[in-house]
């Protein structure tokens, strides 16, 4: 029976260190976490941002897995030499391959811990499910934002992202940490679990799937000239109405969610997030929805995990 | 009858970006505000640090207002060149000058919203108890840190910073805003009874006296191999006694507050402020005191007023 490894990483942004804590403190304490019977690769994303302090030196890395930026060799941007460094490390064809990651990340915005997957890839539809169903938290599927590519996860057979909030950049939170801790356990739990054929995949899955972004509104030199409401404010993952207001401007007027999209019913995560107004996004909207769980996913995930070796 | 000048700055730190929105929202509005008789210079401390959304560019502007920096023309790092632009246009000997200047930030920690002021000025004091008298907000007085020097208020003969948390770094919170709109109005107020002798000082004053500050404990490549521990995360102003636990290290243990002083009770502040990590301070200790109201303290101010000029 081999051995199945699975790549975890922490500071992808440099300024997100609660993650990498959480990597130093397995480091100190071998036991601290239990792999199961798996084999556990660590790595920080972008070590040089973490040592400066910095979500990122030239570029976000988590935007960097591009097929131009990974295939070229002309462009020598940090980031895109470290995408390309791991992927020849740790991709599925690396020197030292894994078939599935685990990217962790923290933000400023009240998310909670929540599970982010980039466009319907059945085999991250099936992990994501199982670890929904343990710890009661939120799936956002991300697709559909041609602005927003060259996730990390992507080049990877299997991955998503854990991202945790909300803490300021830069600063280590102990409930942070904790909730780290929680998810890379269940995480580590259920890909053991699938691979032994003993997970128990649900029937249902709730997901929150991506419908748009919004962004401040600016003034002609690119200034934000509104802020988030206090009505939305923290209200990740709470429902919000036509009439809810999303911005109040110097002026003191009122955009309301009405303004962006004729949807009478939508969901806020990334509200206020620090790291998106320069991406331009003051939040993502999206739609709440259940699905019925595909056995499809289950076979797409048990053919990533060679469960038929391990059984 | 003479107008006197109040000078206000918001953005010393250029990741602090409330009290600058609220300078762009009263430019919309010039109501937004009531000034009073006073005439208010708003001024942004560091404009190019703002615009990079960066604390600073070469070094901290609010540890630039040292004399050594000021009389020189030897170093020309961005802040010291600007710290020396500042007390040339708006010092008390300016082309365009003030007495009394209030610095406007925001922290990462759970201070709500303080006064902070510079060793033990008398008109300092006595503003700042008039505020407090106000508000009921805490005075943090920091002095006896000779590693922390060169604030930009020292250059004024008269000053404090407002201090409002908790906030990321580069986030607006409607919060923070409003607290600071409060302490805006609230300090002009107060100003303007003074000069017209209208203001009531009270007899005692609640102060928190610096004592020392905490640097986490680090590896000998300055790594922090602890962090802040969950009991006192968040509790700024909340007292604590010898055995509150303050770090939990990468190992697990615990070190308390008897590892660091013999007080039986200290005030703990700036608690895992992100900015600090890099000044060596974790968080800072002070004991509460309260201080009976000098008389000299009012007549210092008034001297600073030229109260006799307006009366």
């Amino acid at each position: 029976m081999s051995v199945f490894q699975v790549l975890l990483v922490a500071a992808t942004h440099g300024n997100e260190i609660n993650a990498p804590w959480l990597f130093d403190q397995w480091e100190a304490n071998n036991d601290l976490i239990d792999v199961q019977d798996l084999q556990v690769s660590r790595v920080i994303g972008n070590p040089q941002a973490l040592l400066e302090g910095q979500r990122y030196i030239d570029r976000d890395l988590n935007r960097s897995f591009k097929s131009d930026f990974l295939d070229s060799s002309d462009i020598n941007d940090v980031e895109i030499v470290r995408a390309r460094e791991l992927v020849r490390e740790y991709g599925p064809e690396g020197s030292n391959p894994s078939q599935l990651v685990i990217d962790f990340h923290s933000t400023t915005a009240s998310m909670g811990a929540c599970i982010v997957i980039y466009g319907r890839r059945p085999a991250d539809l099936a992990i994501a499910s199982l670890i929904q169903q343990n710890l009661e938290i939120p799936i956002y599927l991300h697709e559909g934002d041609s602005a927003q590519t060259g996730f990390l996860v992507e080049s990877w057979p299997c991955g998503f992202v854990v991202e945790i909030g909300p803490v300021p950049q830069g600063v280590i939170h102990h409930q942070i940490i904790e909730k780290t801790l929680l998810l890379v356990e269940n995480c580590l739990l259920e890909i053991s679990n699938t691979i032994k054929r003993k997970a128990c995949f649900p029937n249902k899955v709730e997901i929150h799937r991506h419908v748009q972004n919004i962004d401040y509104p600016r003034d002609c030199f690119g200034k934000p000239t509104s802020y988030i409401h206090k009505e939305i404010q923290g209200k990740d993952w709470k429902n919000i109405s036509r009439n809810t207001p999303i911005f109040r401007n110097l002026k003191g007027d009122i955009l309301r969610l009405d303004n962006y999209s004729n949807e009478d019913e939508l969901v806020p995560v990334f509200v206020n997030e620090a790291a998106y107004a320069e991406k331009n996004i003051a939040m993502s909207l999206t739609k709440k929805e259940v699905w019925d769980f595909d056995p499809n996913w289950q076979e797409s995930l048990y053919k990533i995990l060679k469960t038929d070796n391990f059984v």
